[in-house]
């Protein structure tokens, strides 16, 4: 490759990863509520419903905070009549603490919306969505060992080992680390083969999301 | 072209995508505030000038949301003196939902201020900007004839056909549907001319909105 | 260099300015939090102690206006154990222009925290902080002979000359304009010298901040 054109490839991929980060960062004060079927929100608002769905989960929590709303609107705008599934509702807070409140509690704890199961998770741009979901099967590995594995914003994982809590940016850090770690290595080795190498990767389509 | 720089083309195309669509989300909580003499903001500042439009234009309106105004300046920072129009007032609502209820009001009624009549208008990126102008001709064709055409978030056409609204991303997806409905071919025809390619359009310079 | 490739050269730079500027507007509500040791923070939270430190260095100021927070946070999240020095609290308000207002007041008196001095700083993305330092020795040559200087959003330097407040851009501009003035020649020339042309320079990583 020549220099001026190494240069450029840099900076694309420079220009990628702050897209990225903006991306992820606008998302932050974001909540998705997955698994509301559609129409439920025509009576109170989508952003009526969410309160509800606080106020009936969470009431402690509800009642502590001030739960001040931004925004809150199913996504994409439009319904894809081939997905089986609801779309979801994207809810954005005014506070990202109340943000992080909300989804700690959500993990705790089964939520319900009129006695039917739904989730609430976090939201990333459609690239971490997908560096996140690579680190899936090392996750449940390290969970069925009870290694208490957690994915941490944005695309990190961490796990305790030897006692302490140990945190990966990439799958070539752990792979690194793994190596000196013989009963690691034997648990994750066949997890940890390397991908081919994905040229032009680059950010994807929001779409996939669903 | 070679497949790496076909591949950089791409990501290239992807930035560009994802930068519009940041651009426009981040302002989706604004309005625009066009036609307002310069310095008239200097007593009550520029958020007092658009509580005061609203109060004016809109009293239902204004009494029931509460208006929360995050910031409200002249754009762009400084006068260009070649230009004969005052600058926009970009007013950003704390929520998204108070800004459409505006906009949708603002499209049913003429808008004064101390008697000379302004407009009110939704906040995108120079790119889109200038993709819905490209809308226009056939806007006003689609009007002319009665078929209810509106302009949707941020840069679909849509209007009513056969007693069906029938919404278009964009003139290739207009051009196929009209091949197999006369009337509107006829209509339509020479509206939707292939323009010659525009190779490397990209992101334009926000400047040329005014 | 061939036809496609300037044009995508174009684009390119487009998009790194595009980004630029999406990164430093979502930074206008930020305030930066300087030398708070690190810890301090645990007791009543980052937005707690920056609401006492405005309590306490400007009591007019808290008084006046409703200070809205919306995230207060250490940035970045990690503790880099090489760094000597304690991160920095990233503020995010409600509303620009209290952000203003602080940094306006905070630039004409020291600020102290349980007595020991602290800055207050804007927030911006990383190359915009680099081409702000580019003006850092000429602001010094022209503070020296008193011409009043002042860096404005996001980079540009403006003086005070023959009783004029003069604004530019960028080193180029500054350079044509002082080819007629002898005595302001004298005194920046040698500031002035253009750089070697950096090719390929682009956003840079925001982890130089510190």
């Amino acid at each position: 490759m020549l220099q001026a054109e190494e240069e450029r490839e840099l900076r694309l991929k420079r220009n990628e990863e702050t897209l990225r980060e903006l991306s992820d960062s606008i998302r932050r004060c974001n909540i998705r509520l997955i698994g509301i079927p559609e129409g439920e929100e025509k009576e109170k608002g989508a952003e009526g419903l969410f309160k509800e769905i606080i106020a009936e989960n969470f009431p402690n929590l509800g009642r502590e905070m001030e739960l001040q709303v931004t925004e809150a609107n199913r996504s994409p705008n439009f319904i894809n009549t081939r997905r089986p599934t609801p779309r979801h509702i994207v809810v954005k807070l005014a506070k990202v603490n109340n943000n992080e409140k909300i989804l700690r509690a959500a993990r705790q704890k089964k939520i319900t919306y009129k006695g039917n199961p739904i989730r609430l998770s976090a939201d990333f741009s459609g690239e971490t969505l997908q560096a996140r979901r690579h680190w899936n099967e090392i996750f449940k590995t390290l969970k069925d060992k009870n290694l208490q594995p957690s994915i941490l914003y944005p695309v990190k994982i961490s796990f305790k080992y030897d006692g302490e809590i140990k945190t990966f940016p990439d799958k070539q850090n752990l792979r690194e680390f793994i190596t000196t770690k013989p009963p690691l290595q034997e648990m994750l080795r066949k997890k940890l083969i390397p991908e081919k190498s994905k040229k032009g990767k680059g950010l994807q389509n929001p779409e996939q999301r669903r």
